[in-house]
This record gives structure tokens, C-alpha cells and sequence, in this order.
């Protein structure tokens, strides 16, 4: 059974401050949790709500690592999650390790930098997109939304378990070009990308969309890149915009 | 001054019921408003919050229309929004001849066929992606969420007022067919876009991320169409999926 103190640590996950504190996350839902065994990450503890009831194959995954699942009633569930319809059962996770802020032994062909990428929907999606193309480096600056917040989680749909996260502040992307990346910017007026040549290691920088790329940025971008429009409007959802490019970058 | 039955009439149009019954909806912040002017729609009453102001551009175009701007209270102005942040000023546009259910007139040579999309975030992005690509016509299945929902307003950005839309039962998607258009339709396992072919008129079927394609949608089908990706993700947001398919379609 699970106690009022861990009732109360669990539930103190659901804000930034100690997830940082903590190195835990929450993850809710069977799907997302199952996810997250397959990728082999620490789980330390899984509740659900009274008389919900859970799939063979996560009893069984769950069976194998030795984790019980902790039976909670309604008003302790509703503590350990944001939601307004609650999926039954949340799993407590380690984010040991998630986000390394050493790039120096990336070599993947993509690389995607995400540079001041606030919104939890964007974010969540963009995770989601990039596990669909299979591009597993995401570089963060640190101005984005965290990857561990309940609404990223969400739109990732397990993709946060299948991708390699980096923190490196814009300034540092030079770091990457010495080792060999170019460095291509999504911006207006770039170069147009059903133009774009293929090339053996590349990072794409995305910007939040109201503020657009730094001058750090732009200082070590090889190039400009641009997804051509009619022009009658005025800008594309980034999480679009990213899907489009790394559609295009990945089937060169 | 607005009256107090105004008020409530115009508070009712945040539901979809009053909405279909006046023919009115609400719209917020200055850019949809100015976006709505600039497409000719007719705004019947514009409301601020008392000591909000306005940009010389709204005031004057609002001037040539001879439209007032009436200044309400605080308690006022939050009944004409649903946002937490509300943007200070709403306007009451006409939803008349807005979506037509004669496709008839139909001859672009991308028309988007919207399935059961029924997230009101990814109809705005969507709509917001129509927009930048060019693409006007927009057909919708009866089963979509409403495109003058508010939150889909919000997340389309001024797009609803430069597309045409068009309600259809999937059913009747027979009728595109004949008028020389080629049904192609987004689903799994079929034909890689990459190997896409131009056709001079195309209609791209997008479908409900958890149902799919429907039978009707599938007999009506000239061919399916896919993504590609590394394999490892089970699918892809239909925002995004929608994003990739025109930018493809609108740069063959």
C-alpha cells in the first residue's frame, strides 16, 4: 500500500520544480507506460485507480521487473494527474540520464535543434514526428518547454521513450558544426527545401515562431531554409514546419 | 452602448447551438479581426474591454464600414470568451454562406477532403497549413468539429476567412469523382508520396487518427497513400500528416 508521504512526493511530480528536484517524472495511461518498459526505462512505483483494470501484457512486463501495482482510490488518484478524464493508472519514472547536455558523441545523419519551443502541444508533436521518421537526436535550447511535462508527454505518445535528448544552449551549436554537421535554419526567405541536397550530417535548427531565429543562430548557420507557400499567409504552425522538413530531409 | 439582451446573445454564440441558430460567431484579438475586414466578412457589433486599445489600422477599416466599437466592463467582457487570457476585444461576425454544401462550382486542383476530424487543435492547424499552401477548398464530413469552434479560430490564425468550405457525407465524395477529380486517400500501407505523380485534380481524404479510413472513403479511393517513416512510431498527428501531403501535392 502506498503511504501519505509517497501519496504526496508522487503527486509534487506534477510541477517542473521537483521533477528537477526528484529525477522522476509521472507518465499516465497503460500505453504509456507500457512504452516505457519496452525502452527499458526505471520505474519505480505504479498505481491505479480501485476496479480498473489492466492488459495481460502489462502485468506481465510489470511481473518481470518485480513492480507491484498499488490500488489508490479516486480522491488520491486525481492527486497524481493534471487531467480532466484520467486514464486509471499512472506509473512514477527515473529521468536519470534522459537529458545529457554532452553532444560529443552524436554522429546520427539528423539532428534536430529546437530552439525556444514553448508550447506543450508543439513540443509533444514534434516528439511524436520524430520518432515516426526515426531522427532520435533532439538537441534542446534551454528557453523549450520540458520534455517531462504531463501535455509534452501527452502529444509524444511514448516518442520521449524512444529519443535521445540533449540540453545545449544556442551558443553551442558550433560544437556540432565542428564535428562536422551543417548547420541548416528554418526561417522566412531561406533557401526553398524542395531544393535541398542531401548531405551526410546535417542539424536542423527550428525556432519558436513568434521570435524567430537568434543572431547566435543565425551566426553558425550554413544555411537558410524555407518551406515555399502561396505567401498570402503568414507563417506555419513549427511543429508543421518540422514535420514537413524532416519528411523532405529524411527521404532525400 | 450594448445592451443587456445583446450581451446575452452574443454570449450564447460561444456555444455551437446559437451559433446554427443566429448565424453569427464570435472571434477574438485584433489580428483575426483585422483578417476578417480584410476578407470582406460582415462583422455585425466589435466589443472591448474598457481602456483596451485599438491599432489605427482596425480603427480605420472598422470606420469605413461605419462598425462602433462599444467598451464593456470586465464582467461583461468575460462572458464574450472562453479564454483564460482573453485578448480584450471580440467581434460578432456573420457565419452566412460560409460553408455551402453545393460542391458543384468545385475546379481547383487540390481540394482537401477532412474526415471525422474531430480535435479542434489540429482542424486550426490544419486550416492555418490550407492557407499557407494555397489550398482553398476544404470539404468537411459531417462528423468534423465545427470550424467556427473558438479554439479551432484561435489555433487557425485568420485561415477560416480565406478558404471555402464545403459539408459532405463521405458518401458523396462519389460526386468529386465525377467531376474529374482523383480521390486519394491517407492511410497505412499504401503508396509512398515520395513516388507521387501529378494530376491535374486531386482530392487528398485526411482521416480520424483512431478510426481511419472509412468503407464509403475506401470505395471511392483512386489510391491510398502513406508517409513513409523508420517504422518504430504507430502513427503520425494528422496535422502533421496533412502538412507533408500538401506540401508534396502543392510542389509537384
Amino acid at each position: 500500500m502506498i503511504s501519505a508521504a509517497q501519496l504526496k512526493k508522487f503527486s509534487s511530480l506534477l510541477q517542473k520544480k521537483y521533477r528537477d528536484e526528484e529525477h522522476l517524472f509521472l507518465i499516465e495511461g497503460e500505453k504509456l507506460i507500457v512504452e516505457a518498459l519496452r525502452a527499458g526505462k526505471v520505474i519505480s512505483a505504479v498505481m491505479k485507480l480501485n476496479g480498473h483494470s489492466v492488459s495481460d501484457e502489462l502485468e506481465s512486463r510489470l511481473n518481470k521487473k518485480h513492480i507491484e501495482i498499488d490500488n489508490v482510490k479516486t480522491e488520491q488518484f486525481r492527486r497524481l494527474t493534471d487531467t480532466v478524464h484520467p486514464q486509471g493508472i499512472v506509473a512514477v519514472v527515473s529521468s536519470e540520464g534522459l537529458i545529457r547536455d554532452d553532444i560529443g558523441g552524436v554522429s546520427a545523419p539528423v539532428v534536430l535543434y529546437l530552439n525556444s519551443i514553448t508550447d506543450p502541444g508543439n513540443m509533444g508533436t514534434i516528439l511524436r514526428t520524430c520518432h515516426w521518421f526515426g531522427v532520435k537526436e533532439v538537441v534542446l535550447s534551454k528557453e523549450c518547454v520540458e520534455v517531462l511535462n504531463p501535455k509534452v508527454l501527452r502529444s509524444a505518445m511514448g516518442a520521449v521513450f524512444n529519443l535521445n535528448f540533449y540540453l545545449l544552449p544556442s551558443g553551442r551549436l558550433v560544437e556540432l558544426k565542428k564535428s562536422g554537421y551543417k548547420i541548416l535554419v528554418s526561417d522566412m526567405n531561406g533557401e526553398d527545401i524542395s531544393d535541398m541536397k542531401p548531405h551526410p550530417k546535417v542539424v536542423i535548427v527550428m525556432n519558436n515562431e513568434a521570435h524567430g531565429a537568434d543572431n547566435s543562430v543565425l551566426q553558425t548557420a550554413d544555411g537558410i531554409i524555407s518551406i515555399p507557400g502561396s505567401g498570402k499567409a503568414e507563417s506555419l504552425n513549427v511543429a508543421i514546419a518540422t514535420g514537413i522538413i524532416l519528411f523532405k530531409i529524411t527521404t532525400l
